[in-house]
């Protein structure tokens, strides 16, 4: 499936903070940059995310502010 | 000023398309990682945003889907 | 690819309305359930979206405000 | 009061998860079509919100993302 | 209908401007505050909202981000 | 830096509330505008954010809803 959000980084899950119901995932995307990711625990789960992991970091284009 | 949001990338400014009330911007924050943001119109003009300029992604957790 | 996002909703494709950088696509997920997305000109273009197309609508649970 | 939100689901609350800060809510909005909602715990007490409600799922246009 | 929003601000319309998809509207919620939204031409004309009216800016807790 | 953001609305720290991994923020912008956002711990601690602070809360224009 090809997804409409135009921020499509593939990369390697480098932490997995589990909160009751909200985790935090790291994707690092390039050497030295990476993602954090706010996520449920319940896709933590059904994705069977852990560090290692290859992963996929998606951001809609209308998400991202700009600063200057 | 910092900023809460977990992903503040600072990059280089490579393309900007206006439309009538939003434009797209792109940044490239290391070598062939390009970020794409929708933003106002308005946000481009106030802070005179070009090609070639420095400029900062930023992207709130909460806004980040992962794939896998 | 599986998502973290919690709400994947297949359905077909009934209007794609372009603007200049913004387009609005409508998604017939249930009998006279019609979703509406807001993405970019150049997703559209990228996935050839139009009428009659069998697509899906991706929602954040973080982005579901409920009312009553 | 009318919503500028293109989405405006009515159903019925069939499950609430309550973590520390943030719950989780899925409303059946259409026979099977379960939305899923990631809010805040206080807004969860403020409407009293429990399985068996009624209540409106409803989300901006902007927040949806098209998969192909 | 009580929304899970936690930031529901009612205030006076004092700008609309109208793009061909997108419209931005500014609703002054307090003496010289003044909120941006950018919503749907087709949300515009739904609730036919122009200068002068009384709306209400609401805001998802998630998409707001804290700086210090 | 200068955010592309629309709604930028210095204020004061009223609250802050910390679950295991979200925590809620309550900026006070105008006199009685209190606007909460919904942050991570770790950028809770990053900021040191604490009451009585002096902040800014953060809005992109396309995350407002507007009702009416």
């Amino acid at each position: 499936m090809k997804l409409s959000a135009r921020n499509v980084f593939p990369g390697k899950v480098v932490a997995v903070n589990r909160g009751q119901t909200t985790a935090h995932v790291k994707i690092e995307v390039a050497p030295g940059l990476v993602i954090t990711s706010s996520i449920t625990v319940e896709a933590v789960d059904d994705l069977g995310l852990k560090v290692g992991d290859t992963a996929t970091a998606i951001i809609k284009a209308s998400e991202v502010i700009v600063g200057k």
